[in-house]
């Protein structure tokens, strides 16, 4: 598998985005309006719809960008010492999302949707894919380097990916951002007794 | 904390319930109507308002009704032996859910909604309580009886609980009833790491 963080994002309008930041973080998934993000990008719906058609296309867009966003953070780890990478990845996963819980109340009702809406399915699948990748990574990295035990790094990053997605999960549905810290800490348990 | 299985559920109405069961399997929850759910039912949406107000009121009421069924499957987990007994209970949480992808859908939404719905936050956040309580008290008696290390019962408690709500969102999201099996996996290396 190539890295995924090679391949090309179509254009996406960087203000319409911004906007549709505002206004998802305002008013969640379900209230969300072409209006709306309008009126936080300062222009016309018609302005809007120049780019795109729908407000599905709109927030499919929306979830390559954020996506675009996390690759980009990612490029700027530099260590590549892997018990370090891996703690900072992690950190990035779970520690970074206490700072926006509005987000991450809408991207859990966008991610409730993705059984109806393909275009999200398929948003969240790249994106799992992706962070995926980049654990196996560090974990195959590790192993090779001798500090990790020759563990099924495939399995691991699963597992890792099931309880950063229990953390985001549990901290929007309970209200109860201290989730993501038990989760963290959960990760670290799991990364400590199944890698050393 | 008192036993929360010992608490009366308000009366349900039987037939109501299966009906919700079927037409939110069927329609999931974005599009489900008091119509539909009559239509179930076998009788008019007057005869379901009789009980039930809204639908708000009556999905509450189906969450309160998963919950005591819930109950009713644990009270009738018979072994008193910690690992047994612990194995069962992450088996009811993860193995189970997998004979029934579309109540999972439907209740992914549900929790998406817990943000704006008071209702559905008090619901989750009790049966999350609940399960946490029987989690603890399996973790508790192992404790004493000596087979599982002097551990911090209310972390690991919520580290598994993470595990489980992880493996739930994932299956869902990504279309991957697998998810469940990773994360029944996970939850198994993670007690025998943490408890032995």
């Amino acid at each position: 598998m190539a890295d995924p963080s090679e391949r090309e994002f179509p254009e996406q309008n960087e203000e319409i985005m911004q906007a549709t930041y505002r206004a998802l973080r305002e008013h969640g998934y379900a209230d969300l309006t072409i209006k709306r993000i309008a009126a936080e990008y300062g222009k016309s719906t018609a302005a809007v719809h120049y780019y795109y058609d729908t407000k599905e296309e709109l927030l499919a867009a929306f979830l390559d960008h954020l996506l675009e966003r996390f690759v980009d953070s990612i490029h700027a780890v530099e260590t590549t010492d892997p018990e370090k990478r891996l703690e900072l990845l992690l950190d990035m996963l779970l520690v970074k999302p206490q700072e926006n819980p509005d987000l991450s109340v809408a991207l859990l009702e966008m991610r409730s949707q993705a059984p109806y809406k393909d275009a999200f399915r398929d948003r969240f699948k790249q994106n799992d894919e992706y962070i995926r990748y980049m654990l196996k990574a560090v974990i195959n990295h590790g192993i090779d380097e001798g500090v990790f035990d020759d563990v099924d790094a495939d399995h691991v990053t699963r597992a890792l990916m099931t309880i950063v997605d229990g953390g985001r999960t549990r901290a929007v549905v309970l209200d109860d951002l201290s989730a993501l810290e038990t989760a963290r800490e959960t990760a670290r348990e799991y990364a400590e007794a199944t890698l050393r």
